[in-house]
């Protein structure tokens, strides 16, 4: 057998298993989504391609392809009331895919999300500009790619966990986004940590587990 | 003037700063410190010697000294009950700077700790024996150097985020704890959060902000 | 003369050696091929492509093409009866073509092969329910990409030599196999040594050997 | 002959050449700064230490050493009024040193400093108290060490070049100031150019170029 | 809303904000563009392909595009007459891109522009013949692959600021313009700093900034 | 409780657990120590300095120290007649440390080891000369620093599996031994695979493995 | 001018310039390669495609294409007798384009050369059966990918200059020629001297310089 | 036997064995030392300390140590008369104990030397000075640390192979010598061939060779 499916990660964990695309052939894919979705659970692939999603939508129609994060989406039979609030910040315009993804994740998972794109610390005035809505999140994911450093200004404002998400947007000495993550793990704000290098994903369903324990009911 | 006390961050960030004495003479530690202490709150130096202990203590004579955290601490002048808990794992004896590092931070800022040394995955045993005192902690903090592989098991345990901490523990290809340091980037699983290599002490001030807010009265 | 065969091998080393195709064009691979094969010794081409079939085929039908190992094999004209047993572990569907490089050529080399695939760290129970199979074998191979922990776990379940092969699976500062490379480099498992990243096929020509020399006869 | 002092930089460049003690004998230093002296310029030795300056000072009693910048110093014999005007920030008290070595070496060029200290991008209000100054000068020299973000924020404040000097302090993942060097190298703000890591020295060789071409009379 | 444009930018540091085409569809970039030209101010886009350019030039026909800069220009409304001159240097050939990267910014930001390209240290003679028209610059940029050997010769000739580019320019152990930026973060000519692999846009930002300062009217 | 000695590796594994000094003080070692002696198995501290042997002896006085390979021994209680046997190699006079270190764990384990040093490739009769004792050995350990071509070669000239330590012998590019890793890692010789720079200890541990099996009574 | 063909150096250094295709277009590969036809010496352009040697034939009919060298050669007017012998070999196969740029190389520039081809020392009796052919050599060339031992070996065995070219022939840990180039530079055999990577135009124009050295007449 | 002297060297290459004290005990030292005198051959211990040298006068009184150089010599008893000519370059005076390392090498194997130090690419003029001499040795030897580029500046100047050592001299960014060695290896010279960093020793070794086949008589 191929693929054995971590059922029991929603008992473990609380969140289901997510299924990562971007190994899997269109055909592999579905089969597991399906399975997955037979389970009534909110079912996710990421780095998921058109071509994945037509061969998911011919096994689950319901699916929903959701383009620029990459991810396709299935809601759960029981819906439940979103709990918690995340923020989903990005330096510049070429950092959407992955605050998408982030985003994305944390909605499917019940969480409400606030958008706040382009707030480069190049020109301040624009972080600034959205620090009201800022205040209110549980918990902040931050997108940068270049030199990263948003994560550790953004660190200082606010009062909850930052998560960084070193993005490979750059060229030359941003290595792919290993610049960015060094920025990141060197923060002097001691409320960053970090995932790897465009995982919003991951972002998200940390935040979405410490947006959640905030509202507990 | 060559130091700037950042004293609004408790009024920001709901935690005080921190003076990281590494790059500063005793004198200098000493003089920060007590200016902090006379505010009331909470003070903590981390990677504190002997040295930088005794300057201190001069001048502050309640401050204590942690030597393996290497960390001097000055208790707060309003005592609050502990609101939140955290669990400290280490995967091998060596660890332990850096493990108590985190526990001596997380127990400053008023955070209940538990401590689960040497139960690194080489003997998992060790780690599914302690699994019920993993299960009552509201974020879990791991700390290994080597291949630092521990994180992803505790991930796959339990339903609340955790926090990896490389140590620079080993020889060799660990390259001064790179190699755990990547392991626990690449994590499949998706609730660990990472930071810089040996910082117990980030990874505790946000393990701290978790618990808080998991418990907010 | 551009290729000169070392068919002294098989007589130095106890196996004959093996064509890398990656390197050749297909008429270089089918010519190589078909004057092993008219030896009457098993043949091997690792990273073939369909292309390099093709022409292998015209010269050599009874070669067959195992499309997910991208391997050609030949069998001997003398065929053994199997000696010896491995396991083949991988940790997610993707390490797939690795896990099944391995497998091929332990099995050309007559070689008994349990494949035990998807049983990666962060669902640790999917590990735990293989461990009997696990345990019969002579010697196992596991093949991991992202922070590559599974050798070391399986390290301290049996007691035989565990071969660690990092894949190239993952992202970001996975850094095409390297973060799994280091990871199994600095096992704290004493019983695991390590090849180069995606070499399946060498992690399978040393544990046939290890194998064989436990059945002697 | 072991040195070839280069008399004619002064006339090619505007500038003297200038003395790295860190790879000389205090001897060796001594003699190749008696040599400068006697021509009547400004002569700098830079990473010196007290043993340097003990050597020196035998042969040029008008020498003075400046320990935290850990220059040695002699004003040139015609003394010329301040031409220019350059700030020089860093993020923490550790990166002095390398500020000072910045300060030091632009006022024996006769280059007015003003030295704004310890207003890292973690407390962003101590940045934007000292933006007056800021804006005062003729080009700014910005050290800092761990994730290196100040220079972006600063670049986008000031109409004027942004010099950024990478400073080792940190750990782990600082990566003796690469991290900070690769933030740098990034920066999205335009008018950011890097010198080496601790390099203090030459960011304020180019920033006194730059601050006289501003002010030619 | 996805990009939020610095407009202040112009009022605070005297050159207007730039489009990074690179990570933007050729939509999202001529929307952009159309904005900013609609202020009146000089707009350029850099990293712009065939493609961005005909999404732009549709919104505003006036645009120009440069092929081997792979810039797209639109003047001001209001034009100023040339103030300052930067001489831009390039070893070889193939550096030609990132070298009329900086030529079309500055000249687009009024700045007097010496080509001088060809001239790597391997020919010495070729570069000591454009000595006199080296002389006449306010500022140098020079371009490098390989080894990045010419702005420390460079540095040594003249009395300005030299700004050096490394470019991608080689193969092997040049790891993308790796190696030519190490070689010019180390120059012994301390009058030069160093931007980004590639980032001729950056360096002719800053020298535009330093040949306005030095001929102020 | 600081340390979790796992009792139960000896019967998971057939062989017990092992301690590793570096990271412990003589104390906490001499502890370890006296408590494994206590049940009388092997026991061994590797990267043990005469400090931690002098500490380890006041508690179990028959242990034994090793100084050439930094090891402390203590003999099992009931002795077994040698299975199996290895050769130990190593390239120059340099690596002897690290081969001793393989060379004392197996013989500790009741290996038979035949040591053949300073046979680097670069006089190659060396190599050949000591050929017949090598092709008596069921596994073979080859340490080697510098370019660590050795394994290589060893590994083209015999019929079983070659363990490579990498050493940390040699200055500049050798990084630490990093050199060598790398190119045993891309050893053309498929029967090799690799350890830790510097691992002797767990090249013997598999290697006694191997030899064991390979002996079975 | 974009291009300045450097005309001194057949003068300065006794052999022409040479044509670096990669970074070129096809039409100024061919201006320039007419250009330097025109005075009458031999031309090469190395790295060049079918493209490149269309338009070159077109301006300069008597140019030959050697594919597998990917080199473009044009006789000298003046022929001369062969001055010297070097032996070109390699380890395996698939680093023929290499070892075939550096023969066409040598041979252009009127150097007897010798191919001993796929003799890497995993099957040391290739090597040992052309040590004969070895021994005549002025100076040796070895290419080699992978781990790069073969230089080590060659250099014990001969007398004259060995200069190595790593070539990017592997995968994984191979990291494009990295591993072969650290072990190259690490050799133990102080007759070697190391090349870039894939660089086997420079090892012969050095080679070739030895060659005549030795045989002046 | 810890030590196997490869006598046969000289008979193989012409020069004899040298002795890497790095690794070795000043006992260790001695005796081999002491071993090859006594043969009549010229003897080299390369990184020797002055307690190596003790060790080693006591058995070889005629030995001599070379401190700049760290060398210790003994004369074969047969004087030749010097055959060849070589020229060592360094950079700056901190590049002298590599450059002497070279030198001294050299003159032992009887080769004239001639020393052209401190002429550094920042002031040309120092370099041009010298070109005389230059031109008048067999093969130049270039050392230089920080950016590494005087080899490519002396390679297009020279009509002989240029043997470029980089030093470990700089700091920050040069990373050990790294940034050097890169630069060299990139060179645009291609008559340039490379060492490992502050390997003197080989270059001198091949330079000696290339030497003496230029003057055979
Ligand atoms: N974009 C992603 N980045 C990192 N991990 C992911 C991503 N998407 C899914 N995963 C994780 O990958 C695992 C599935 O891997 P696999 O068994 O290969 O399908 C799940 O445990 C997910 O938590
Ligand atoms: N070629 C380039 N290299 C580096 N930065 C650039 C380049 N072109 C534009 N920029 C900067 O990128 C920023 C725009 O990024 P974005 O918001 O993603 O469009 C501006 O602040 C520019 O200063
Ligand atoms: N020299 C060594 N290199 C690598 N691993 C070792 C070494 N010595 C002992 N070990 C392993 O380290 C583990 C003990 O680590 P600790 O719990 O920190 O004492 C055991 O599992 C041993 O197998
Ligand atoms: N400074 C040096 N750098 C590199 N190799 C050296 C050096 N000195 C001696 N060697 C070589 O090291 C070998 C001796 O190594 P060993 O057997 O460890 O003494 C000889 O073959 C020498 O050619
Ligand atoms: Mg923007
Ligand atoms: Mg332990
Ligand atoms: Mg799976
Ligand atoms: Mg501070
Ligand atoms: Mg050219
Ligand atoms: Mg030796
Ligand atoms: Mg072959
Ligand atoms: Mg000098």
């Amino acid at each position: 057998e191929e693929a054995r499916i971590d059922h029991h990660r929603l008992l473990r964990t609380g969140l289901p298993e997510v299924i990562y695309a971007a190994g899997k052939t269109p055909a592999q894919t579905a089969n597991i989504f399906a399975t997955m979705a037979a389970t009534g659970t909110a079912v996710l692939a990421t780095r998921a391609t058109q071509a994945h999603y037509e061969a998911v939508a011919a096994l689950t129609p319901t699916a929903v392809y959701q383009a620029t994060a990459r991810c396709i989406t299935q809601q759960p039979t029981q819906h439940s009331a979103p709990k918690g609030h995340i923020a989903v910040l990005c330096a510049g315009t070429s950092d959407l895919p992955v605050a998408e993804e982030a985003a994305v994740t944390a909605e499917l998972f019940a969480c409400k999300v606030t958008r706040l794109y382009d707030v480069g610390v190049a020109g301040l005035p624009r972080l600034l500009a959205v620090r009201p809505q800022l205040m209110e999140a549980d918990c902040v994911i931050v997108c940068a790619g270049m030199e990263g450093a948003l994560p550790s200004v953004v660190g200082g404002l606010v009062a909850v966990p930052v998560i960084a998400v070193p993005t490979s947007v750059g060229y030359g000495a941003s290595f792919g986004g290993t610049s960015a993550l060094l920025g990141m793990l060197n923060s002097c704000s001691p409320n960053v940590t970090v995932v790897n290098i465009d995982n919003g994903f991951g972002a998200a369903y940390t935040a979405t587990m410490i947006a959640r324990a905030t509202h507990p009911r």
